[in-house]
């Protein structure tokens, strides 16, 4: 049995998310279908995470186990071959058997991309949210810092599609950067795991804090009520980058 | 009769291009067919210049001629409402007589992106040339020094679709600036005007010095020959956009 590691960008509008759904196509069963016909049998892709439809991925990350040694480099570009052009496998390496991408994961790296013109860019479509009136950046940034560390994020998740909510509700956040860039602002969030919706559902309550609906101080009431319906409206998926899964880099094979 | 200039933001992936084509939809056909919307008469658009198929604009810029002055604001909001996201108004302002789009540019600004990694991005196709191969960029700038300052650039410039040359086909190349970025490089070009394909036939002979095909000592050999069939292929139009048309601030209403 031989267990390989795949790097993976891809542009989510067009897809129903990662995960095979019933209706739709999803990133996951585009990617296990160009396996069938490569490997000429049914192969499973093993994600790091979901990610739902319209948002995007820089690098994100999966693995499959195959009966057969594989060239790392021949898989690759076979998959670019038969992959249409908005799914990229940017790279594929032999890992050991103890590696799997989501449980073996110790962080993800996250970008939200705000933009903040009067006029949407036709160049931002499908990857920002455009909020054509002023942000108040500053009280946002204080606001962010609030979430910084460890905190039970009940408040700020959502329950997943079967309904359930995290076993364990209490994520550390280590970093939330602002960075400017042409037409806008991107927020970077860095952290050892994320509840399900928790990096949109934090974006749209900072918006409406940054839109002065809000004061930064209401972060503290938000995470300690627990509650879902305390924290804002979820800010739109196709803003949303999950840029880099981490992982201790003992697994390289 | 009052005066408008326009500035145009647009994806050029799904056009045939700024000019009315026989077959196929232009950015100008777009933006007359809603402008007759709005303003129930025919109303020509002037475009400071082409731009061909695949080719974009961050800030084209076009005028226009009507018999009533019009809210500049209002119309600006009734084109956006109007026009596909793909082709955005930026900004309507009110111009004296004398201004025309094309003829009182004093110059303009390109900007062409080269994707330099091995596997090309989902997220700049459509939007960059993708080189898979490593590129001597020193030697690309060597050569892109002299195409610098006052010249016959003949040999860069295509006939245009009617098979006429350029009158008079010296031009002057202000600066070629080499940008950084993600996944690559740009190129930034000012001029006080280009002759037709000259930036993307420039840019896919310096990627063939780049490549080791030529020498940057080429350039002048290139220029001097005033033979187009001595430059390099041309680059493709999708890494190709129009940034900026430059004017004197005197014709601002």
């Amino acid at each position: 049995m031989a267990r390989y590691k795949l790097l993976i960008a891809y542009e989510g509008t067009h897809y129903h998310g990662w995960q095979v759904q019933p209706n739709g196509i999803s990133i996951q069963s585009t990617l296990e279908n160009v396996l069938k016909i490569i490997l000429r049998k049914d192969v499973r892709i093993f994600g790091a995470g979901r990610t739902d439809a319209g948002v995007h991925a820089l690098g994100q990350t999966a693995h499959l186990i195959h009966d057969d040694p594989i060239d790392p480099y021949k898989l690759r570009g076979s998959m670019n071959g038969l992959l249409p052009p908005d799914i990229r496998i940017l790279s594929v390496e032999g890992v050991d058997d103890s590696f799997h991408a989501q449980y073996s994961a110790t962080g993800k790296i996250y970008r939200y991309h705000l933009h903040l013109q009067t006029i949407e860019s036709p160049f931002k479509r499908g990857f920002a949210w455009h909020i054509p009136y002023p942000l108040d950046l500053q009280a946002m940034q204080e606001a962010s810092r609030m979430l910084l560390g460890r905190h039970d994020f009940t408040a700020f998740a959502n329950e997943s599609h079967r309904g359930v909510a995290a076993h364990d509700p209490v994520r550390t956040i280590q970093r939330i950067d602002f960075v400017e860039e042409p037409g806008g602002v991107y927020l970077e969030f860095e952290g050892e795991g994320f509840l399900y919706m928790m990096v949109r559902n934090i974006v749209g309550t900072l918006v409406e804090i940054a839109s002065g609906k809000r004061s930064p101080q209401d972060i503290q009431r938000i995470l300690a009520s627990k509650d879902r319906r305390q924290a804002g409206q979820a800010a739109p998926p196709q803003g949303l980058f999950l840029v880099k899964v981490q992982y201790t880099p003992l697994s390289s094979k």
